[in-house]
């Protein structure tokens, strides 16, 4: 039982309002909202001059990943990731589940539950991975079955890398299946065998400093593959979620698909954002720490994407943090060093779970690109709404989960790896200065940072089941008056 | 000083959020949401089972109008065009200021405002007319001080109707001025010389029947309309407003501008979404009921407007509401009947404030179109925001203005002229069955509608400065934390 | 030697011209356009009242084609597929070449094209179609070698149809060869697993009557490949051209495309253009005269490609002429009938070679959807540069081979099978009336119809290398003043 | 009775066809093409290593012309003009025709075809300017009565200046009037209100100097002109041409209108697309030789431009040859010279008679950006066929005028304007170097260009009446086969 707790004059940001008023939270939800006229309770925290959000929902993590080959793992396991999160304001984050050799979905999927419920500080739920294979073994039953039983309700496809990329003929029935569940289909989207012909044509020219990995994912191969999975999602007739869309001929493929109607759904990552190629492409070893897929491309990408966030074409910023070190430390698999001068060798992946909010702010809103409410709608409430999170996450309302972040516009903060909870090493952000920083983070109501100080509570995370599609029905028409449940409630 | 009250149990809904709360109001604002925890009021309504929004806001009604010769005036002034409004749930409506002939424009601002001060049960505000003259008189000195001194912060051009309609060289220069003071710019955007082309080529055919009203306004007007004042708009690279869109030709061309970065804004009307010509194709004198301009077009125009809607490519719904009789009363000067058998002389304008958020209801949330944030949304909070009513009308949120609606979402109503409060004597939607309707009604506190019936409290309503483009500035950050103020309040 | 030859007075008609004038053939080529004044020849022909066009050049025919599997084959060969051609006013058609289970692409060239000059009555080439196996074995090699020695200068990839199919890797690595040789790249654009996976619901549902067919190949399946060949061209660099487009939606793409400058060429066909889906929704076993591939769609596909003809943006019409038979005669292996009552079996194709003039002159030019250059532009001219035949063929010029056509624009004639050379036995056109035909027919001065009449000059026909796309540079500057030969001529 | 004549070895271009061929050339039109087997002519005249093209076709100029006020006149008159034409290929001009104060059109027609006839070396038509005025008088009377015997059969329309520029009202009755009569309505499309204002703010800034006159015609005004012009016309029913497209905005409005099948043809000229405001925007008083309306833009302008005509969104490119000097002729009312330091004082207007060919030559043909036939197309073809001049114009075919220019690929030949026919004294061109030239040019078979040298053949031209659009019925049908004239020949 979390204490009760009085945050006292701050101004509430949601998705679409800004008000100042006092917020009650009892018994780890937002009691009530307004003037503060002889509440009463445990603690009351003084937010004047603050505003208070809700928590940060990161729907695109890599903790404690493990390569398909099994021969290496991210730095980050589901404490130093979860860690990483609360201490930049997020409060939920959603990975991923896939079976390693041998491994069923289903054992993945309770192995990769357990982790996260004795390490994590932070509520968490899993996308599950669709297997290659998928048409021709029992994965689909295995999927549905998790589906259902665990409100798993996004799974994700692979289109690009050999031995995880799935024919169109998996797209299809995965897409069908999914749609007769409610499930939303995700896809990693660059053309695989673009990508393929693309690195063999550097390798066999010799290009293979770190650099070069960027010539190794054209941007037509991600325009490409969203195309056509978003032609399959349409034919299938089931929404389609886009993550890390990272080039502006991606961004125009999906405003068009919108403008036409089709339900297709697109994020982005901070490091698409605010850095380009021409931050690494002189670089050696160091160019290494942008290693990512897709690539973080010349930075004529970044307007485009800045301007589908503001204008909502792209709904949601995720970090796709994956986090491998710089130098090789004892405990951990081959990191990033062992691609040394070969791209095609380094792990791909960045980190982001704790700068995310920051980069964005500093980026979004404090230099005009978009308003308060955009920034707590791409953060939070829009992801919570698109993954089956909402109402209980992703905003600060009576009755929803007591995640709320007191965030200082006035923190004069400087980005460091240095005091970093993630163990990446490094940032992508390093001496970047932010005027606004989570200085209170409470998780249903439990503080998990306090003056900007961590408070290490790991396992205090819940598994969060999450609704289908179908049962986020546009208009909650009570049936029955006296039912006094939140229509759209989704307890599990 | 209006009584304190508890609003208990009801489904609170934001133009992002839907939750279970108790609503307290004090002082004629809202005071706090969430659980009624031993709260103190005057009196407690029970709202379970409905939801609870906030009052419906109409930008767009010409109540107590006089055409531009003086010789005719709509059927409802200012009590009986208030009394529809709140019987059907709006709190809040902006009217419009034209100077009649010899009168200047800062005499009809006082005249109008006088007379709804007097007149209205709810608060209003009013749009500035841009004399078609305007370029060679002191108009624009006119427009300047209203502006500056009662938040008059948004005016209207036509372009159309012989004179009324601007020259070019006006709108370029009344743009202009707009930009420099942060006011926001409105067209009536139909090409006034392919209008008069099209009436003048029906006359001479013969065709002036009341149904030919709509071939004498040619969509392709309509469409020329905007582009050409979204050009000039960008050009002078100010923000625009396109009233009464009317047209899937007109959709398209928002949608375009927008997807380019443009902000130009549009609006719709309920008669454009759920009438069309076939409705009056085939009428004699009755066919009159329907001419308004832009005129309402072929059925296959009312989908394109609906996904507008749904997709925010038009962010709000306004009424037009501008009555005449269809028969003669003594107390009245000509009404429709003026004009029957040549649509030239009919007086357009159909009614409409009654109704819009019933229908809205109806056809956008029953049936599936958009979901209740998104009807809460173009009915409240975007014109709010739009117009710089937007905190203190628009949301529920702790501060705003106790403009409530508690509505009922198994009303099962009937919507017919005989029970409507508007002087028109007739409704387009006659006869059309909804399920959802407004049960009470409050204003700032102030209860007018009780179990559906209004209270009849003319005068009520006051006048609502509005703030300039300039003030909303889209983050709030506030410069001193002891501040205590909404930063982004706007008192007047 | 064939005999020299006065055309006289006859309007000759280019892709952009049309005149009156005589015209002398000599030595199987235009010698002259002019006013006989005092010409010599063996004979003359009246040409009054008619129209004098190059003779129409085919580039998509199947004659004497086998199926993969070799269990079937086309009702004609190069016999009386030829005969059919000449019979309508075509003097060359461009067929295929792919090799049979166990033969070498080499073998099967030398088998095609012996059997053809044996068999066929007009000049003929052939495109190569590049294995799915392409990637793992010598195709490329052997396929280059073709193209080096007897100039097939443009290749086949079939996006479609199991066995065939070839995945987006041999897409890359064969578009990439044919840009290095000046190959031009065609592909067949269906999404094969779409289709498959459209066809095995069909079958599931028990939805196999004959006129399903269409439901198999859904019109995403073919705009979703177009986009994808097209990015991997771009991506490539090369220009691409796509066979038999179908739908309103190819169209779509092919049009957008263009128009942001990509070199990307498309094709129809006439039954594409004057029948739909309407005419066998119907028919029982008739509805198998009208299965092919990409299937005869609902009417509302036609008017759009008849603009994307009349505009440009579908440069050619060829036939895709593959014939079965509706009864099955005992000289041939299974035809239409073997796939009764379930239409994956039945084999796909239709009549169209000696028809194609006389639809698209009737419903193109007559009808006044465009005029008789842009006729002989989409039939000949286009088709002639498109694959490097130009300038030997496909247009009325000294120098130029003598394949003409003397039209008949009041011919009064009534399209039937009855007196059809094609073994098909049927044709879509059945009782079509038209006003032009062919009445005279000329190959390389050669007289193939005579009023109206074939002569049967089986073996006429010979072996046309073209020219690559790399010698046809857009300006022929030359070098050298003396040199007296046609800059971009191409004899080989 | 002109000479006979054979032009032998040459290669003949026409829009579609090149050819080696000799030409026959009797009684000043084209009597045959081929290999010259015993023909007899007066003159024989080799050809070998050149090009024979049909004479260009410059569809604007403006000859002597004099201001709307009549304080000014362009330096050339119909002698120099017409001598710089034909000194630089092209054969045939259409000018305009504008009432002069108390002038009438009919009037003022007369006065400039008798000017023209006694002056002009080459053919020549006129466009009819509608006069801003022309639905208050009895200009559109005027304007019947010289297209029905003239042949008059186009129509310009100032969309700017002010005493020119016509408010919509005119656009829509003289479209309407176009329309019945066969007419094609041309527009100079800039919005000119956009146009004042901005000049009148570049005034108050203090902005005059020569250069600043580009700022005074933002693109967005040409944009804003062209769609309102092609709404009206599409609103009409008519097709519509677009003179002197000078930016991006305006080419890409031209293609969204051709793409959904609106018949607006556009013309673009050589200063637009080899000259930028680059070129003149460091210079005083030098920048006024390149002031013209709508002005040279920004070089960023110039690869749309070019574009647009490799792909025929823009048809044709026409010179609006007007000229003034930079010093002051005593024998020439005020020239350049009269604006110094005051750029809306300088009378627009750029000479281009004489270099049109061979700058597209070099900059086109030369470059690889378009081939021979799209530049007998763009300079000749085009224009004959649009403005009604075609097939007696535009082409090399038998029964056509001999306008023929025997065009030198290895000219090696620099232009300037010290060699220069026209008056202006300068060119935009001074110093470019051509690889290709006009060698010979024949009027009607008789010679005004030998070896580079022009033959002064003053009055030789002859005014051409034109075609209506009605007359060019895209198919030729003969209605009776004994009818030997070209069916659609013009003559009158």
């Amino acid at each position: 039982m979390t204490e009760s707790l009085i945050i006292r004059g701050g101004h509430v940001v949601t998705a679409t309002d800004t008000f100042r008023a006092d917020v009650l939270i009892a018994d780890g939800k937002i009691a009530a909202l307004g003037v503060d006229d002889g509440w009463t309770a445990d603690r009351v925290i003084d937010a004047d001059g603050h505003y208070v959000l809700p928590g940060g929902i990161d729907t695109h993590t890599h903790f404690e990943h493990h390569n398909l080959k099994g021969t290496t793992r991210t730095a980050d396991d589901f404490r130093t990731g979860s860690a990483a999160s609360a201490a930049g304001g997020t409060t939920t984050f959603v990975d991923f589940v896939r079976g390693l050799p041998g491994e069923s979905l289903i054992d993945a999927f309770h192995r990769r539950r357990t982790a996260a419920e004795q390490g994590s500080m932070i509520d968490f739920g899993f996308h599950l991975m669709v297997p290659a294979t998928a048409n021709s073994d029992d994965s689909f039953d295995q999927l549905r079955q998790l589906t259902a039983e665990f409100g798993a309700t996004s799974w994700k496809f692979f289109m690009a890398y050999t031995g995880l990329m799935v024919p169109d003929d998996v797209l299809i029935r995965g897409f069908t299946e999914a749609k007769a569940l409610g499930v939303l289909p995700m896809v990693h989207a660059e053309n695989g065998h673009m990508v393929n012909a693309a690195v063999d044509a550097l390798i066999e020219e010799g290009k293979t400093e770190e650099h070069h990995h960027m010539h190794g994912h054209p941007a037509a191969a991600e325009r490409e593959a969203i195309v056509r999975a978003a032609t399959i999602a349409e034919w299938v007739d089931t929404p389609l979620f886009i993550v890390h869309v990272s080039s502006a001929d991606g961004v125009g493929e999906i405003q068009a698909l919108q403008s036409r109607g089709r339900p297709v759904f697109g994020e982005t990552c901070p490091h698409y954002l605010v850095t380009g190629y021409e931050d690494y492409s002189q670089a050696d070893f160091e160019a290494a720490k942008y290693i990512c897929s897709p690539p973080i491309r010349e930075s004529s990408h970044q307007e485009p994407l800045w301007n589908a966030l503001a204008t909502g074409v792209l709904g949601s910023v995720g970090t796709d943090h994956a986090t491998y070190t710089m130098d090789q430390p004892e405990d951990l698999p081959p990191q990033k060093p062992q691609g040394r001068g070969f791209f095609p060798n380094v792990p791909p992946g960045v980190p982001g779970a704790e700068e995310r909010l920051m980069v964005l702010y500093e980026h979004g809103v404090a230099r005009g690109r978009f308003d308060l409410n955009r920034f707590v709608d791409m953060t939070s409430t829009n992801p919570a709404k698109t993954f089956g999170l909402y109402p209980r996450k992703g905003t600060i309302a009576p009755g929803s989960d007591a995640d709320v972040v007191i965030w200082d516009p006035q923190a004069d903060h400087t980005i460091s790896a240095d005091r970093h909870r993630s163990r990446a090493g490094y940032t992508l952000y390093e001496g970047m200065s932010v005027s606004g920083a989570p200085r209170h983070v409470f998780s249903r109501g439990q503080q998990l940072v306090r003056d900007g100080e961590l408070v290490e509570l790991y396992g205090h995370g819940r598994y969060q089941p999450r609704t289908t599609l179908r049962d986020r029905t546009p208009t909650p028409l009570p049936a029955d008056r006296s039912d006094s449940s939140l229509p759209i409630d989704c307890e599990v």
